[in-house]
């Protein structure tokens, strides 16, 4: 038994030859059928992770909606399975509606997001009558409305509100970082739920929040649920406010590796729904719709990166095992200084040598995937997993050293299929004028 | 006049309108005509770099051939430009290649770097012909002898050296970082050279070395140069050796910033051509063949990022202008803290005004492009340029939030052309199976 197959889709197993087995496909197979590298996407564990957030929430709040954050990983192969699992949408970008509406995902189920909406995103928004739109400053707010009287469609908003002060009350720091690029700060999210109450062309049905990536504790979504009803029970008192909507946003953490301990949805729901009603009970507010936006907790740990070992070299102490992919589809180790796991999925049952360092192919010193990871004695030619790469590998890859991007699978019940094709040469200049 | 059109493309002015004129033609134009994002590279600028790295160099040292770093920016329009001015290649991939092939580059000017070369791109190499192989390990070696011995062509190979001791001189670091995933540590280099010697289906014509990026002293170059010359003399006097080739990588500085102080192709010319000379004659070695390979410094300066500034929001002292481009273009920032300067492309004779934070459209808190940079007061419509954008922007540049990646226009003369269209909603999803 590998110690590592718990960081693996939920259906990954060992077949009788020590192959890694996902979904019921041989990943052995799969890499020498399409190449590599290869994106391995479980179908399972992204619908079991929909219905847990939906079940872990919606069993102890009536009014839930869970929206899927698209940026973690925006396919239409994908879109197709959370319209299935009745999941919402939030997209932050022209593209990302494109795709949703090619992959006949219902509109008034998606949410726009963004800092910086184009005049021309917003009309489409509009005229595709996008269930609701997050305004994230005045400008927008202001550019909006104008846009919808134009339009004639009065669209359902919310507000994103920075709710800074939950992070203040735990540090000494009174200057410096003085506000994110995203939303309303404090000082003016007052002013602005009365300028959006007052716009002859919106409707203000919420607020939206949303305080980082990969929060393994509840106290600063609880704190900021405390700021954001405070807020909507104050501009209530001043000018009849009705919070019908609370988005708290995602940023739920999730375990890349078996030292990452990562409470599970149940803590999460728990926290949350208990904190929303018992403070809306104390502030006279009425329940307000809950929505969530999970993204990485819905598909990273159902993507596979599969690689080929090539050139192996001893460098003193140290062995490098160089793949064939690298900080090009998966730049998370250079960007974020992420920290990954990996097996040998042809070699999932022998045990452990000495440690490795598995070198991308790219020609930067920074092309590092995963250090000091324990593998069997690795010789050219085997199959490198690497798990829980199913969020923000695919959406940032790239075509660094004119290598292109490769191919995505999508495997489950023993059946797969592939959901995006491997780029070709001609892909890298087929935009290209010479 | 406007301090910051120091960093700009050589061919850079201000017309009457105070708008930023590059190669001619009027980027606020160019911005109107082909949209924003758009990055705008000056012919001038490439060719000029290209002229000034062969004559500095050449005329201190007959024999010397100035190699494209294609990593820094991949695209058929510029190899045909670098052909024309006499530049030789480097490539580190199947795609690489084929890019250079697409243009009609000669084939026995392209040197093939990399890492992990796979087993079909060194067949490609073979095949076309390229002119010089850089064997970065052991592995590599054996795989090249087997593959070139089926081939029937024997390939004109390179060894690339670590040469680790230089940097270990000037600190006291002596455990740690033992070595890089790049090239032969120098504890193994001499029998590298003798294997490589001794190998049937190989011709060893020299060394190669790479020792970092943006280095603006020339003390790490003369310091690896000595230990390269000095390990060649070694194994000259123990087996033979005739070093005829000795490569000494890119690495040049180059200025993003008017705080940057970096010195002019003539002071690395002087210094590396010097110590080369002097070292081989002190050892009695005859002068080999040099070979550069600067990237980032022939393009860095030849490109501008042109973006419209959207939103504008005010967080306490901090006033953030949003642009439609950001992280996904431009990931330098995120990824290697790189700074850069900005202008208002369609102002710029007014007068600075307190200082703004340039973000990205992205959604994520790092997507900021420049820091506390001082503009003329911003209004939404105004075009953000952002100068010495030429170098692993377009490389890196990925869809993500499904952003079309931006067009590249060349201009030269007066005249534009758009030499990469920009990717459409379509282009997003062309290779999804749904």
């Amino acid at each position: 038994m590998n110690s590592r197959l718990s960081l693996f889709p939920v259906s990954a197993e060992i077949n009788q030859a020590g192959g890694l087995v996902i979904g019921g496909c041989d990943t052995v197979g799969l890499a020498g059928r399409y190449g590599t590298p290869l994106y391995v996407i479980d179908e399972l564990s992204i619908r079991r992770r929909c219905r847990e957030f939906r079940e872990e929430f919606g069993s102890r709040y009536a009014d839930t909606t869970v929206v899927f954050a698209s940026k973690a990983l925006a396919m239409p192969a994908l879109v197709r399975i959370l319209k299935e699992e009745g999941m919402g949408l939030d997209v932050v970008s022209g593209g990302e509606i494109y795709i949703a509406e090619a992959a006949g995902f219902p509109m008034d189920a998606v949410y726009f997001h963004g800092n910086n909406k184009s005049p021309e995103e917003l009309k489409m928004a509009l005229d595709k009558r996008v269930g609701r739109i997050v305004v994230d400053g005045l400008d927008e707010l202001e550019t909006l409305n104008r846009l919808a009287g134009e339009n004639g469609h009065i669209p359902d908003i919310l507000l994103r509100i920075t709710p800074g002060v939950a992070a203040h009350t735990h540090s000494h720091i009174t200057t410096g970082v003085e506000g994110s690029k995203f939303g309303f700060p404090m000082f003016m999210a007052g002013d602005a739920i009365l300028k959006a109450m007052a716009a002859d062309s919106l409707n203000l049905v919420g607020l939206h929040i949303h305080i980082g990536s990969l929060i393994n504790e509840t106290d600063p979504y609880l704190k900021s649920i405390d700021v954001v009803l405070d807020l909507a029970a104050e501009v209530k008192v001043r000018a009849g406010f009705e919070l019908k909507e609370l988005n708290v946003g995602g940023g739920y953490g999730e375990a890349y590796t078996l030292d990452d301990e990562v409470p599970p949805v149940s803590y999460y729901a728990e926290a949350i729904t208990r904190r929303i009603t018992d403070r809306c009970r104390a502030l006279g507010l009425a329940l307000p719709a809950l929505v969530l936006e999970p993204g990485r907790s819905i598909v990273a740990r159902a993507g596979v990166a599969l690689y080929r070992a090539g050139f192996i070299k001893d460098v003193g102490s140290l062995r490098y095992v160089a793949v064939d992919g690298g900080m090009a589809d998966n730049i998370r180790t250079a960007l974020y200084e992420a920290r990954y796991e990996a097996v040998l999925a042809n070699r999932m049952n022998e045990p452990d040598t000495a440690p490795v360092t598995i070198a991308g192919r790219f020609c930067e010193s920074g092309d590092i995937l995963v250090r000091d990871v324990r593998l069997p004695e690795v010789k050219t030619g085997d199959v490198v997993a690497i798990p829980v790469c199913g969020a923000y590998c695919i959406p940032l890859s790239n075509n660094y050293n004119a290598v292109p991007r490769p191919a995505v699978v999508m495997v489950a019940d023993g059946v797969d299929r592939v959901v995006r094709r491997r780029e070709s040469h001609q892909d890298l200049i087929r935009n290209d004028v010479f």
